[in-house]
């Protein structure tokens, strides 16, 4: 590299009280204006702690320890950054964020580290948990938009634990998805399939974020839930859950993804249910009417409430790319 | 676990304005006060940072996946989570925090990732660098206190590139250490050793780090220096660093790591020097006093420096275990 090309203010002597700004200064050359206000207020945030903890140098070497260990023990298939920002209520509020739900509409809620890519395309009515000391539920849903009209050819993704509590990939000798499946909303927006009622289960804690929550003196434990995830060019993506009402890990979720609106009660299918879809009278029984909410009308609700939240913050802010920058002009 | 166990507050509808508080509500069962202090400004800090710039779902993947990166490339010779740290001001600015020096001491710098634990122990007078493209170098030091009376058994880590910009754990086929060695000060202060005048060279750039930089727009090159650690019980240790002026980097290091304090000129030794030293005439030469603080005088000043912070901010803190923490009485 040529030095004449170096083109950055000059930096000697950076103390406690300059640091920030030539570090701002260096990285303000970056030509994409979201980078560059990502890393302008990532930089702020992170000299600020240091500064207001007063962090030590024995502390910043065990979070660079502990954040390389969170790297190392990720896999094909364990994501422990994913559950770092998890119990940390990081994932939550950025779902929030990315996808604001007008009132009518099926909330999000967090993704968690356990969707893969590699389910089955299943018909409506397929058993999808083949776990034999599970109970069985019958699971009845729709899919409708804002203006209560059914969506066709959605796909939804849908994941859970077996009864133990564990996803397929949690098992060494995994050989074939299981508790997964993915399935497309008939004509009538219905998709309906059977599976084992939900169970609570700890997320993965024999490793970091683990350790953490042991430091931190919290339980590691998810209330009862069933995965889904909506796809339809035109509509924005939901990535949501459905939670057993009165689990005993109700208002405690690890990760922070439980809501009210997600809350269902597990009710028994009667005898005509029974007959309509195969299954004992008595089955467990779970339904949910799921709204989605157009691409349009997402986008539009994001960027008002993004503009929304710089005012507030005193920010003289422009969209760009939908996303907010420092309006310089 | 025991559900009935669960001492912590309902969390429910968790949303934008709220998870804050539930975040912080539910870590502040941890019993380690310090602990609990970090957490409550990193999680105020992560989730305004996500607020601020209204963090999209595909940023936060990005960054997720970019964490992960770090954590996996690093190994027993990279650590490529403290070169995060570098090159965004964190080291540096924590260095300053740690380890606050009164005015006529020698300033700290940044560590880097280089240091190791398997330098060899030499002598007065050894040649530590063993390149045979490099500059000779004779370098003269003494370690003093700050009351100018020269401290003897001080255990000095010296370490430094080869000619070519690479320090020896960088070579694949590295067997023994090379460029480096543990050194200790005689009865008079002094140390003395020869290597080669140090080189500018980039940190290295071929990895997650590199491409952040790259983005930035910013060189990753750092300038000519030495790396210095100093240990004895009673004095506050020194990790430190001398730059050659002029260098076409002194104003621009990747990792911020320049004081003004730490400059130095590059002499020429004269014909008694070259006979005093064994060394032809005319040989590059380095020399520097440094100068160690009491680890008492760095405990009162680091202390002293931290309550003024703290107020400064208008938080109410006491000291634990030499940190503050909130005072809650």
């Amino acid at each position: 590299m040529d030095p004449s090309q170096v083109d950055v203010p000059p930096m000697k002597d950076l103390t406690i009280d300059n640091i920030t700004e030539n570090v701002q200064k260096i990285n303000s050359q970056c030509p994409d204006p979201r980078l560059k206000y990502l890393m302008e207020r990532l930089v702020s945030h992170v000299h600020d702690f240091a500064r207001e903890t007063r962090l030590s140098h024995d502390e910043w070497m065990s979070a660079i320890l502990f954040l390389t260990s969170v790297g190392q023990i990720c896999s094909d298939v364990r994501q422990e950054f994913i559950l770092l920002s998890d119990i940390t209520g990081l994932s939550l509020l950025v779902d929030s964020i990315d996808h604001p739900k007008p009132p009518a509409s099926t909330e999000g809620t967090v993704l968690g580290p356990f969707h893969t890519h590699d389910a089955h395309t299943e018909a409506n009515g397929t058993l999808i948990s083949h776990d034999p000391q599970g109970e069985p539920c019958l699971v009845l849903c729709t899919v409708k938009d804002t203006n209560g009209r059914p969506i066709s050819g959605v796909k939804i993704d849908i994941w859970e634990t077996d009864s133990s509590g564990r996803y397929d990939v949690q098992h060494a000798d995994r050989k074939e998805p299981d508790g997964r499946a993915v399935m497309n909303s008939d004509d009538q927006g219905i998709f309906w399939f059977k599976a084992i009622v939900p169970v609570p289960y700890p997320i993965p804690h024999d490793g970091p974020v683990g350790k953490l929550l042991k430091l931190l003196k919290r339980h590691p434990y998810r209330p009862s839930h069933m995965h889904f995830m909506f796809e339809k060019p035109g509509y924005d993506h939901l990535i949501t859950a459905l939670y057993l009402r009165h689990d005993p890990y109700e208002t405690s979720d690890a990760v922070f993804g439980v809501k009210e609106s997600l809350l269902i009660d597990l009710y028994q299918t009667n005898a005509e249910q029974a007959q309509k879809y195969g299954v004992p009278e008595g089955t467990k029984l779970i339904t949910y009417d799921f709204v989605l909410v157009s691409e349009e009308e997402s986008r539009k609700l994001r960027e008002q409430n993004a503009m929304q939240a710089m005012e507030a913050q005193g920010r003289r802010m422009k969209l760009y790319k939908g996303l907010p920058v420092p309006d310089l002009d």
